[in-house]
């Protein structure tokens, strides 16, 4: 029965089960697959699944579905691999795949150069259509794609872009000249992966040509892999969004141990920033003394504090991240920013002011109403303002995570919070 | 000046420029277009700001514009009209454009058949290349994408797809069923917008089938569409994410009301539940009367929770968005974050013990040690239970949120603080 539902399965569907199994397991289950559907299979697992495969074959069988791999796919795989092992992989390739590998390798990690797909067809503009189809007949079998088709001059500097379907629908006489749209985008090998997956969304592009330092075409980036990077990108953006850095691995296939680690550096820095509200509640520890009840209502205001904060930082981190908004934006944004946390605070202290005066005494319910107006604007204006600041700083605004607001402001809320209470309660 | 910056640059740097003009400045600039350029442009904006543009244009031209956009960008700006406007739209378009539109309108918000474009070329397995070639050159020019064509049977049931690569290279009298995939998807009418998105992202489509609930073909999702929705649905779960409702506009064209007004519920409800944190603190008001050194760890302790609690929320949800871990997964998840926990707790408890114990004395060194290690074991182990609870409940785990977590585990934390401070302390 696993042989045929092997056989009847989708690719997605394999996929699923497999990164699911132990690590024996998979590569077990993966022998047992049909040869033509093997390589579907393993091109569409991630990497550090790939290695679990790749572990557990004979290694005539690692050689063959390594040189079966696209280049880009065998660059992104071998990022993950010891060096030691690519240099013998690299070594058993046929020379065109192995030259192919080692162009990609030599970009930088993340960048556009990395991602590309060297194997691309072009095209001149004196070129009829009919001509252009008879390229591609010959030269597309091993693309990347033939459905976005750049257009060269004499120095292989981009002009244009044909898609295929203009070029079939055009009479075999036309011009490629004449077909294709001059409205391009590009950019270079040395550009952040990120970058470079956000321009084929935000275009709708199917392949975003790559030139190097001279505006040559060296290969294009196609709309899967951009794909890709930006679930990957976003991943590790939620992952800083939670306060932490982004596992190298999926998180099914991290151990504890891996998990742990990428977490620790952080909350070792939260806890050390924490560190600060002690320090501020001692300062004010006298007044504590007095009144006892403020400590009630410690967690509540730098709960509350936290949120906004993290409500306005979460939503500018976003915005920047997806384009919406750069840094001229910031005088706007902090001052809309503002407003809304004023808007806010007023809510919640006309929320609570009824329920903290009834239990708490008139005085108690001043200090809080106060409070949570002035911790909600500055929560708001803070969180605003510091991914924007990150970026001036060159740092990635996603770094400036919600925890690490939260825990900002968990300190100055409390510094408002008592000198709000010394002033309403006179002490 | 304007009007050469405006022939001259790429449509995205146009769209760029004007979405940060005042409302009234867009379709000012919007008006100096060159026709030809106009209309990208205004496909390439959001509906919010297409709806700026339109309120500024005489009547004809709106009504053109309007003629001129694809029926899935035409539904998606309607969705966010009143829907007087929308008749009254619907009743000046061409016969042929308003049934495309009403048919797509008649699909749930949110759903495939809403995102789906509903004019595709399909073709017959028993056709040649060339027929098939032939039937694109005639009906091509309209559909959305002709890359990736559905293969039809008699009743129109789907029964493979064809790369237009694949029937470019193939020779003229190869039949179409024999040079089509079977390894197919695709997804009904009234499936949710993000699972159809998220289908195209994994298997990486150019296009993906859409059938009614006779498994009949009525449209296929674009890739640049699912890119899209893929944004909307990772900007809607980053600001869950930071406890908030997703804007219905951009962040830039939001106004301070309404970013108030979707954040305000949450703020709302998550002081609602810090209200707790004061009841628990009450209990133990004697305890901390006694001891106020106590009171001065309070937002250390609530902290640490909360971000440790925190990562552990935002890794689970990030796994289930991108359909990494499902319900099945759960016992080996939190098993694996009850260690993860464990491990980070008696990192901090080893951080915080020389410290503690040297500036507040050993007794309280004792109680911070078992309390964080308790509480960050606590915090992971909640932390990556509850969205998954969530999905089991039918809830978007997106909405168990950090700020959600990191509330609910202030509560918990505090009554484990003082639990262990009775006990260390024998109070
Ligand atoms: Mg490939
Ligand atoms: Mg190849
Ligand atoms: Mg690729
Ligand atoms: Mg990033
Ligand atoms: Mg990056
Ligand atoms: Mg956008
Ligand atoms: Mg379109
Ligand atoms: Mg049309
Ligand atoms: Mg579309
Ligand atoms: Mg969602
Ligand atoms: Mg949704
Ligand atoms: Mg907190
Ligand atoms: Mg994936």
């Amino acid at each position: 029965p696993l042989v045929a539902w092997l056989r009847d399965s989708t690719v997605l569907e394999i996929v699923d089960e497999l990164t699911r199994l132990d690590p024996e397991d998979t590569a077990v289950a993966f022998r047992l697959l049909p040869r033509d559907r093997a390589l579907d299979v393993f091109e569409a697992l991630e990497p550090v699944d790939q290695q679990q495969v790749l572990d557990g074959l004979r290694a005539d069988r690692v050689r063959s579905l390594i040189e079966a791999l696209d280049p880009d796919d065998r660059a992104r795989l071998f990022d993950e691999m010891p060096a030691k092992v690519v240099n013998r992989l690299l070594a058993q390739l046929s020379p065109d795949e192995r030259a192919l590998t080692t162009v990609l390798l030599g970009y930088p990690e993340q960048s556009a150069g990395r991602l590309m797909s060297p194997e691309f067809v072009s095209l001149r503009a004196s070129m009829t259509a009919a001509e252009a189809i008879d390229k591609i007949r010959h030269e597309g079998l091993d693309a990347e794609t033939v459905y976005a088709l750049p257009v060269l001059d004499d120095h292989r500097h981009l002009i244009g872009i044909l898609g295929l379907r203009a070029l079939v629908l055009a009479p075999p006489s036309a011009r490629v000249g004449e077909l294709m749209t001059t409205d391009i985008h590009q950019v270079t090998t040395d550009v952040d992966q990120e970058v470079a997956a956000r321009l084929v969304r935000e275009a709708g592009l199917i392949a975003l040509p790559v030139v190097d330092s001279e505006a040559r075409l060296v290969g294009v980036i196609t709309v899967d892999d951009a794909l890709r990077v930006l679930e990957d990108e976003e991943t590790e953006d939620f992952a800083l969004a939670g306060g932490a850095s982004p596992l190298r691995t999926t998180y099914l296939a991290a151990s504890a141990l891996g998990v742990a680690r990428v977490r620790a550096l952080w909350l070792l820095l939260l806890i050390v920033a924490a560190a600060l509200t002690v320090n501020v509640l001692q300062i004010f520890e006298s007044t504590l003394d007095e009144v006892v009840t403020l400590a009630l209502f410690i967690p509540l205001v730098t709960g509350t504090g936290g949120n906004s904060g993290a409500q306005a930082s979460t939503a500018v981190i976003r915005a920047m991240a997806i384009g919406e908004v750069r840094l001229g934006d910031l005088p706007r944004i902090v001052w809309r920013e503002a407003r809304v946390g004023l808007l806010l605070g007023l809510m919640l202290s006309a929320a609570a002011a009824v329920p903290v005066s009834l239990l708490y005494g008139g005085d108690i319910g001043l200090v809080i109403m106060f409070t949570l107006i002035l911790v909600c604007t500055w929560a708001t204006t803070a969180g605003s303002a510091l991914p924007l600041f990150a970026r001036r700083a060159g740092v990635d605004p996603a770094v400036v995570s919600a925890p690490l607001i939260t825990t900002l402001v968990d300190a100055s809320g409390l510094v408002i919070y008592f000198v709000v209470a010394k002033l309403v309660l006179s002490l």
